[in-house]
């Protein structure tokens, strides 16, 4: 029998650990310098509050766990039996199942912030790094537990949100230098456009077909429109968004002509044009305003932002919004927000596949004292105390094993120095440091030791 | 209907995280000052992983997950039914369940190791801070959902490795300014005096009467220990221990008559002393060698050691010991290891009932930039900016609300120094702040703000 980790789940050795924390770190930080608050919620929910919640998929991807101690009392479990069948199976599940795993941090949240209104400073702005997991197929890139790294900022209309959270973006992959283009929308002209053509519900497929321009062209967009049951007409009136190109500026000149007569685009437009201003003020010149982007588009209406990578072929790194009514569902109404959530695993991908993890985050531990013996070893302690209250870290080799075998552990954990400390050196009050990359070797006296590494 | 967190489990809010966060980082920072590296396993594993490995009554408190999309094919539904009743419950969860939720990390942790012997550098020494879940009844401070904090160092016999984890242990909580005592004992020893009474099996109902000398002295233990099945001739050969006290080395005196004859005894004799010099050298001087701690028997083959709290009444803080095999189940012969695991959540309790929660805790943003209005929100942006990239936290209100309005959420954050900035100091170039404990106000030049917070 084999014990291996379950399908679609990850163990993270030490080095990828080391990454991931890298990334988590950074976002954290600037979340942080931002007063943006840390919570947490549990990774189970009642089912209650999770069914309903992603649509019919989604119901059937929620990890359900099994209720404990006395779930199959015998009347629980002869109408399960009748609901057996794979139609209603979900319904059934629900009869042995009260609980399930967290399959987003949007939804536990909306029922956190129902649950502790009156502990909350409004405008409440919080951020969440916690695993979700969903009962996919796993495939490549597609995982069973995966983290998601959102910040909200919720109980506030004013833009000056949407700039913070594109100022957090955009530090954010500053910091981890990752070059990127920061994709901006705003549902409320995507619902403008549609409308002034006569489908307002068929923005999706208007979209769809926009997205689809660089690929196949403007007369493969219009067969495809064709297709999708609108008329020559339609076509016809949608063709200067079809063919909008050019500068911010130049885009949002053009809509301003398409919508003019249409109170929510003008709107959107405006909202657009505030946030595109308020970046500039801060320095962000990455942001393209892109009429395709279309994400979220049932949960999302104002903002729609989206980011991708420069410099390798990756699908979006980090999306987000503006919503109305978060917290209906929960019973509380009129709470409306924006949030971004970076994805965590795709940025890992980029920044593997372009080589930008720190050099140094291998190194883990500093010094490594090798252990020659017993009395040898007892000043070793002694000396890594030291280095460990200057913040230097370090290990005494728990055996005096051979010193090829010490050298090779300290060859294979990339500790950069390695502290030599034999009967010699004890009795002359020195050590002996060597640079495990150049092979140098220097003695000191121990009490120099800690100045020596700072 | 009302939505809550599953019963026995918590959401954190912010400043409940910023207490967690400044216990699990103080934790991180000493073990990584000793060089251990951080490994993460998935929240699910297989429950043939999982289950009997933690007895019959962990098989019952383990969260098992219903199987997705396919579980309930007619043929596996048909046994399930049959094997349906409680004393075959576990059998029959196990049908329609193929995956279980973490119960501890150790479980989790020898998988891993069996799994990436390949990719890991022994002596391994690694830190995991997870949640872990148990279907248990929830009660006051006993959650279904709570966090584990290890580390072990596995692949190494050396004694060393046991003195490194007693100077995380002094470390992590001179850093939290929490007083305790490490109580320290060694399997061996209680096994050789069951075996020098004649009852090696009997280790258990020896060290839980010992325990009780406090409570029900002498000769309450004594009537214990009859009512155990021991004769008066075994309880006349115990009583040296039931005995035993004063100093570290008195305690040592008094067993090496003991267990002079037993040779198991006199190694753990040797191993304890060889634990309580090298504390000595590296100044630890909290650690009470304790006859009576008998923690994880079962498990543990050398050191056991427990953390107690000297001013707060509360059980167990940290504990931790040596031990055999840890692999063996998955297949891996012959790894052996000493690890501890801090008790997160009970040395939150001691703190938060001690006051030793650092004041500025409750701090997470620096200085709130009142909002006047767009011309002076937009001045405030520019700036904020700069105090960010000096690593100072700050945020500017979103919403040019009442000044009332805007120094209350000041307050209520706990946020120590607000910035204003009006038509005035926009001609002038100045910045009002104001802090908010003392009330004082000053004026300065918009370009010494970054310099004023330094």
């Amino acid at each position: 029998m084999e014990y291996k980790a379950v399908k679609g789940t990850r163990d993270f050795l030490p080095l990828q650990m080391q990454k991931r924390n890298y990334i988590f770190d950074t976002i954290t930080s600037v979340y942080k310098s931002h007063g943006f608050l840390q919570i947490e919620t549990p990774a189970m929910e009642n089912l209650s509050t999770l069914m309903g919640k992603y649509g019919e998929e989604g119901d059937k991807l929620l990890f359900k766990i099994l209720d404990s101690g006395m779930f199959l009392r015998s009347e629980k479990f002869s109408s399960f039996e009748q609901e057996i069948n794979q139609s209603r199976i979900n319904k059934a599940a629900s009869m042995i199942c009260e609980k399930g795993l967290r399959y987003d941090l949007t939804v536990p949240f909306a029922r956190f912030v129902v649950n502790h209104q009156n502990d909350i400073v409004f405008p409440f702005k919080r951020y969440q790094i916690q695993p979700v997991w969903r009962a996919d197929k796993p495939q490549k890139g597609r995982y069973r537990e995966f983290y998601q790294c959102d910040a909200d900022i919720i109980g506030s209309n004013s833009l000056m949100n949407e700039v913070e959270l594109l100022e957090i973006i955009s530090e954010v992959f500053n910091r981890l230098r990752l070059n990127v283009t920061i994709k901006l929308n705003n549902r409320k002209i995507l619902a403008a456009i549609a409308s002034i053509i006569g489908h307002e519900d068929k923005i999706t497929e208007i979209t769809v077909a926009i997205d689809k321009l660089d690929k196949i062209g403007l007369n493969g967009v219009e067969q495809e429109l064709s297709q999708d049951g609108f008329t020559n007409d339609d076509i016809a009136s949608l063709r200067p968004i079809l063919q909008i190109k050019g500068s911010n500026e130049e885009k949002i000149s053009t809509l301003k002509t398409f919508v003019s007569t249409n109170e929510q685009g003008v709107k959107g437009l405006e909202e657009l044009q505030y946030v595109l201003d308020k970046c500039k003020t801060v320095g962000i010149d990455n942001v393209e305003f892109d009429i395709t982007l279309a994400r979220g588009l049932n949960y999302y209406t104002g903002a729609i932002v989206e980011v991708k990578a420069d410099d390798v072929a990756m699908g979006s790194i980090t999306g987000g919004g503006r919503y109305d009514n978060l917290t209906g569902i929960f019973g509380l109404k009129d709470v409306s927000g924006v949030g971004i959530s970076f994805g965590a695993d795709r940025i890992y991908d980029c920044l593997e596949e372009l080589d930008l993890f720190p050099e140094d985050i291998k190194t883990a531990t500093n010094v490594l004292f090798i252990n020659f013996g017993e009395k040898e070893s007892e000043k070793c302690l002694e000396l890594a105390k030291n280095l460990r209250s200057a913040n230097i870290s370090c290990e005494v080799y728990p055996d005096s094993s051979k010193m090829q075998k010490q050298m090779k552990y300290a060859n294979n954990r990339n500790i950069p120095f390695v502290c030599l400390l034999g009967e010699n050196e004890i009795s002359n009050n020195t050590i002996v440091i060597k640079n495990m990359l150049s092979g140098e070797q220097t003695t000191i006296n121990q009490h120099e030791l800690c100045q020596y590494f700072k």
